[in-house]
């Protein structure tokens, strides 16, 4: 049977400022990648998203980012190996304490923005982070870009890792995610959409731009929690997956049975 | 046989800034209270500071603050109890995250400036206070001032607590600090310091500024660890208790051997 | 003939984080606090604000606040005069520096949250920020709270001031606020918010809570430039205001022609 | 005659944290570049700094960085020109604002460190720095690296420029500094730090790495303020400067006059 996970970034709030429908997209995910302070997040919404993670049976997951709250981690810093390790090994740290305190188990880590990026390219940041995970504790599931270095850096610590693709980006023939600075990066047609998504998950494959089919290993695939459609896409993603036959569950839950 | 801890607070540098002679204290201390990057620390720090300690067999503390690093947590917020909280949860986890990178335990937990003499002053913050800890992990020691609602609020929650007293202060007949404010809140002499804590740990009595005995428990000490003097002063302290018959050992080692 | 400003604060954006309903409310205010970075606002923000009251030919003002960006500058610290006068200081420069930067100048200041409140209380605070306003540019205008420690420390430095009234709250037989911690603090009826402003401003009287008529000078009126009504509510009080015949304008405005 | 300006980073304290010695370096430079509070510095060290360098007779240049006080400011970061000009405007206004409040005027805007080196590559950046610095006053001295495409915005923009050079830094056959990631990058014998430095400034000349004489400008030379030698080489280069019959005077100084 074919399994995915459905994810989501969330608790990207901080103080005054809301961002995000995480009430409503958590009744649609099996993961949550919670904010932890650094591009995003505040210790009170860190509490009350776990919290709510946690009434809607949705797995928890670290979201650690760049220490650069104004431009919501997604400006590259020119940061090395050591200092990605001891950022995210604070930031893990941190929603721990909220998830234990909550008498709860942490399921993964998903690196933000470009701290994503830099080490899905970076052999050097991919292992500074997954050895964080490895450190912090071994039983982390490590998400991350499917066909990436950091998820080859996650195996070859020894972690469990959830290669993850993307509903509404196109993939080059390599298997890379085409860049936003080129046309046709993105798919807006929703119907396109979730083809793209359902045929990577039971087929293992993706139409590149080159139109040639390149295989894909989607574990898990992100679902935006922002925008007018976000709620009733995320729906849609769902839906479309089970009618097709996918069973949509959290990245550790078959692992746990097994 | 009388026993007693000696703390200080440490891993107060902050990216290109440093702070404290930890290096050098951590010969004569039993229980490093380490900041947590909201008055001061940073990740960095903080991985260097718990490797420090865990090399000098110093026990591990979790040393919360107010977030506000340009006034070094040492001015006073009117933060709610909710606040306190969350805040106290988030830096003990962050540590945390160091402490379990590094295979070591957390053992103790001690607020820091403004928040520790507000959460002395004010059962609900005390008790906010004790709940973060408690829910993080009740086998934590929780250290706060002698007689204080912190020690107080610890108690009620079920955790083990360790009284602090101070060598550098002075003593109300209440049992309270005189107040900075007041002339003679500080003992400039060091032999005048070093005799009232020997004879705190072995008598459990201070004598308060209105010359009358004050009883206090002394489960552990606060060493200060910058200033010219620091390093100097901490090891005479240390000696002075040895030679007086003390035990000095870190708060938790007594606990965990019964 | 009766004249009255209408201010609101507003650039309280910050990065990714969307605030208020600026464009809107510019349509029918006279004053703009703008934000300067410390409790809401950056740098995009702030330049965008100045731009943006400039084209609705609003008068700009800087809107200081506590630094304290998780808790929108809305908790009280415990600050030294030395240290309001400095973060004002930076404040009002930083935001001038747009203002220079589009050929335009500074109207007033107005103080935030936290920081408005304590200067309304505190005569060292108050005279901290008048002389930081006054060493900027004697030629500022201080927005402060009615019969508040702020407006007397503004007059006795020699700058004009502008008393400040609130549509929506009540007011003590004394002069003061009702404190928010008390029923019957806030006004929730538009139609009596209306009305009071409207006395305020002709007659230079409001009904305490106390059922006695109170002296107060209304300046200028606090207009709120979140929530679902503002925009509405905004509109309102300016069209009442001119249909009592009131002429409503900037706080220089008038000054500036004499 | 031959002039030049003896300039120095100072300003780099942050709340309890202590960085270089200003007082004692501000006896030998006659530009200071005074942090203003992004990637180093705070209100109350801004305030001092301006002070201390007016009692000095040393001019005041704003040092605008990149929002980084972890990293210094030192971690290139992907910002837009946009961002650059804002983050500049914002920190040369909040600078300006304790320039007025001492009744005092600003000479020139030096940027720091990544920001510093970065628009010294990247035109998109350097032109937006420019228009900053023009559009807060077209009287300011844009200061930057010798042959840098931040001198060449800055003259296109309309500005008076200084170019700098390095005492301790060896140079490449195209003007260029030769990179830290390179051996013989650092010039460690003070004797030939000094001779080149009376050189670039006597004879408008270098010998690069290649053994080749390159032209080069030496408005400003570059002074540090920290380490142990900092302040017995500044005293040397000025002194050195001096009997080689060389004027050392602010930037602005000459072109005042004139």
């Amino acid at each position: 049977m074919h399994i995915v996970d459905l994810n989501c970034d969330m608790g990207e709030s901080f103080g005054a400022y809301s961002m995000g429908r995480d009430a409503e997209v958590l009744r649609f995910v099996t993961s949550a990648n919670i904010a932890c302070g650094f591009h995003a997040g505040d210790p009170a919404t860190m509490r009350r998203t776990v919290k709510l993670a946690l009434e809607h049976g949705v797995a928890l997951g670290a979201h650690p980012g760049l220490q650069d709250l104004i431009g919501f981690g997604r400006r590259d810093m020119d940061i090395s190996p050591e200092e990605a390790y001891d950022i995210v090994v604070y930031q893990i740290g941190a929603l721990s304490g909220f998830v234990r305190a909550e008498g709860a188990k942490l399921q993964h880590v998903k690196a933000h923005g470009s701290l994503y990026n830099m080490a899905a390219r970076s052999a050097g940041l991919a292992e500074a982070i997954a050895e964080a995970v490895y450190r912090i504790d071994p039983e982390l599931i490590l998400f991350g870009l499917a066909n990436s270095e950091l998820i080859r850096a996650g195996r070859k610590a020894g972690l469990r890792t959830a290669s993850e693709v993307f509903s509404d980006r196109t993939y080059q023939e390599d298997g890379s995610l085409t860049s936003r600075r080129l046309p046709n990066a993105l798919i807006t047609d929703e119907r396109q959409s979730v083809d793209q998504v359902v045929r990577m998950v039971k087929e293992g494959k993706v139409l590149s731009q080159q139109q040639i089919d390149v295989p894909i290993q989607a574990d898990t695939i992100c679902i935006h929690g922002d925008g007018v459609h976000a709620v009733a896409f995320a729906e849609r993603i769902r839906r479309s997956l089970e009618e097709a036959g996918v069973l949509v569950q959290a990245a550790g839950a078959g692992l746990r049975k097994s």
